[in-house]
């Protein structure tokens, strides 16, 4: 947790300096007016940057200077790049220096040898605490926790506390809250510095701790443990193991960006667009990206339309039902997909732990049931009026009556599913319930226009 | 900010023991239980009551106590009716006890009549103070800002800096953020805790305070004050008004929901849900958000079906040419999609401020040409060995290829538009983009259709 707070007021006139400053190597006006600025401020300054002024920074800042600029770099595949672009003792100082949390989420972009390499030059000590962070899971807890909390012991003042603080303070990620840790390394409980602040140097920490904390467990997922520092207003969680070992913290601006990942990959998932972190660079990375999905919805799409074929000769009878075959499959698409954004979002917010599942279903049916009745007797009445035909219209008006109850359910029942076997129910929901509810609706419109035929 | 850290470990045990106090009407038992609990665990368990046992909790608990809870109970419309329980006097003391931004949330939610009342009953300044707070207008800066902060001027020592800490800490939102006005009560920096417990205690507050802050406007958009929150690590944001006066501060906590209420709104659209915040209590409530959407894409969907209605005469000659109408329009609303999610993610994460708009549109061409080419090739090929007719693998491929082109400039066009125009992008574009990318795909469909039809 960075907590230098500068500005970007003068951002444009500063910018001006920078690069006036780098083009003529003036180290020093660029140092005095480059460390002035917070950094996130440094990092997309840098980000802007062409390689070989990039290398120039390299000579200007310190590895540890450097290493409070990368913190805040957000790159999604470029770490590799910018770090090859360093000599590589400085570039393993530079990890070195990094909260060691940020420095597992770089080392996790690399290669697994050039992690190893880089683990080879550094520090020991370094090294040791990034390697035992490395090894967790992606997505759990452990990945994005850091081990550089403050803890103390419940047997001391406020005053020895405070003095532990002043002495961990340059280290740690946050001061905010301290660990209380028993005998045995066991968690026992956590106090602020609030409470520190307001209570008397000779009290005992033992008399203020507070014993009944919240803490997640190391292999819980990441989504759990955001949702538990939004709910409880905290700015750290500690993580555990089984026997309540304090392992690491996670901190509020740590989760801030879980929630903003794991609110652009449902996003993006709704959309069938794999991947969406950045705008895209160039068409081709774009059509990429979006390829596999539209192949696979196109052949999906010609499933569909095989079936539809079977029912070639329906059409040849009367080819007007032909125009309403987008209206009824369209629609299935919609209800679908909203019984499922409700579903998933549920699921996601954790909403929906508490609920019965069937109640959940029964619930969508009725849903669909009332939506259904009023959209179809409202279609029924129009093309009755426009078309002048009344089998038309309630031929359509059944067949969206019907479609509406399938698709709903279906809509709420397969994220469901997919999150009972352990499937991320967004992953391919979006299209996967489109196509089901195309299959279906055209299922169901053409049987009915069967009936219907001989009216034509 | 709340900072109480409890735990739910024992929360069944410890539930069961609520309810039998309460049964019993043993308040000590309760007050002694209940108030150990996290506010957000006494939030949670007093949702789950009915009327009558919630009646019988405000005797047990104080105004204040009340307010604790209060602060983190989430409720979307039911405020009202549950501070139509309370007796009046109880309910204004209570909410002049909240912390200011969290009792302006619950005013937002009542009738202006009932407001008023309230304020009326209360403490006087501690109405003017929800007041000041209640004119700013809706997902503004000013909407979600507290004036529970510290501040202090320069010309003082650490020490009394601490004493003036010490002193407002139980009201402050958060004491970690400590800021400097100057005379005319100007924002003049910022000094976090962190600074002041490194510091000796006789170091002068000017010396180490940070004067290049960084700030929002009142009038500034909620998601740009979270952008900033969370792209600058900060634990909170100061709101100035245009001549840099101090006006309050947004925490982080603040910014979590504000993500949360974004991220599901811009999905909630994508998939024409309105107002997707919880899980939907009854299918008439559910069927209430959903039908207003249904209903337009019904009529946008039988406009549709009147334009494919116009080629009856194409599709008497070809009744084949029906099966393949789903597929085109769904993977023109497949790639519009795609394009629009792109866009309006990057809208809302700000990654698309710095961009030009031509070169954006322009990317999406070569993205459309690109995903256009492969996946007409593939259809022509698919539908040539599949149906032996070479005809229609052309016709249907050559279909792909212009949707995709067209559907994809759609999908990326309107939202910026929109944007443009100062719509939210994400308000209907959804839908809207589906509908207008099946009425593009019918129509390059059924003109390329007759020029084939000689063929079939």
């Amino acid at each position: 947790m960075e907590e230098a707070l500068n500005e970007k007021a003068t951002h444009h006139m500063n910018q001006e300096l920078l690069i006036h400053s780098l083009q003529n190597e003036d180290i020093q006006m660029f140092r005095e007016e480059f460390l002035k600025l917070h950094p996130y401020d440094q990092a997309s300054f840098f980000k802007e940057l062409d390689e070989e002024t990039r290398e120039r920074i390299y000579y200007y800042l310190s590895p540890e200077e450097m290493a409070t600029l990368f913190e805040n770099l957000e790159m999604d595949e470029g770490y590799q790049d910018v770090l090859a672009e360093m000599n590589p003792n400085y570039a393993a100082e530079m990890i070195s220096k990094m909260y060691v949390d940020d420095a597992v989420d770089v080392l996790n972009e690399l290669e697994k040898d050039q992690v190893v390499s880089y683990l080879t030059i550094m520090d020991e000590e370094a090294a040791q605490e990034i390697k035992d962070l490395l090894h967790y899971e992606e997505y759990t807890a452990g990945s994005i926790m850091t081990t550089d909390f403050v803890s103390i012991s419940a047997n001391q003042t406020v005053r020895s506390a405070m003095y532990i603080l002043k002495k961990e303070a340059p280290k740690a990620e946050t001061i905010y809250y301290i660990y209380v840790l028993d005998d045995d390394k066991r968690l026992a409980g956590v106090i602020s510095l609030r409470d520190l602040i307001v209570n008397d140097d000779d009290t005992m920490i033992s008399e203020i701790t507070n014993d009944r904390i919240v803490s997640v467990s190391v292999g819980d997922d990441q989504e759990e443990v955001a949702r538990k520092i939004k709910d409880y207003n905290f700015l750290a969680l500690p993580v555990v193991d089984f026997q309540n070992h304090l392992l690491g913290i996670i901190t509020v601006d740590d989760v801030m960006d879980v929630m903003e990942e794991e609110a652009s990959d449902d996003y993006s998932k709704l959309a069938a667009v794999s991947d969406m972190d950045t705008i895209d660079r160039s068409p081709l990375y774009a059509a990429k990206k979006r390829l596999p999905w539209l192949i696979i919805l196109l052949y999906l799409g010609m499933g569909t339309a095989s079936l539809a074929a079977r029912f070639e000769e329906t059409l040849e009878k009367a080819a007007i039902l032909g125009a309403f075959i987008t209206l009824i499959a369209g629609m299935a698409g919609n209800t679908g997909t909203q019984a499922l954004a409700v579903v998933v979002r549920g699921i996601a917010t954790g909403d929906l732990e508490k609920e019965s599942k069937l109640k959940l279903i029964l619930r969508e049916a009725g849903t669909g049931l009332i939506t259904g009745t009023i959209c179809g007797i409202l279609v029924t009445i129009t093309i009755f009026i426009w078309k002048g035909n009344l089998f038309l219209g309630i031929l359509v008006g059944i067949s969206i009556f019907c479609t509406l109850i399938v698709a709903t359910i279906a809509g709420a029942f397969i994220p469901l599913a997919m999150h009972k076997f352990k499937i991320d129910p967004a992953v391919a929901s979006g299209p996967f319930i489109t196509t089901i509810n195309d299959i279906i609706s055209i299922l169901i419109y053409f049987s009915i226009a069967n009936m219907f035929l001989s009216f034509f």
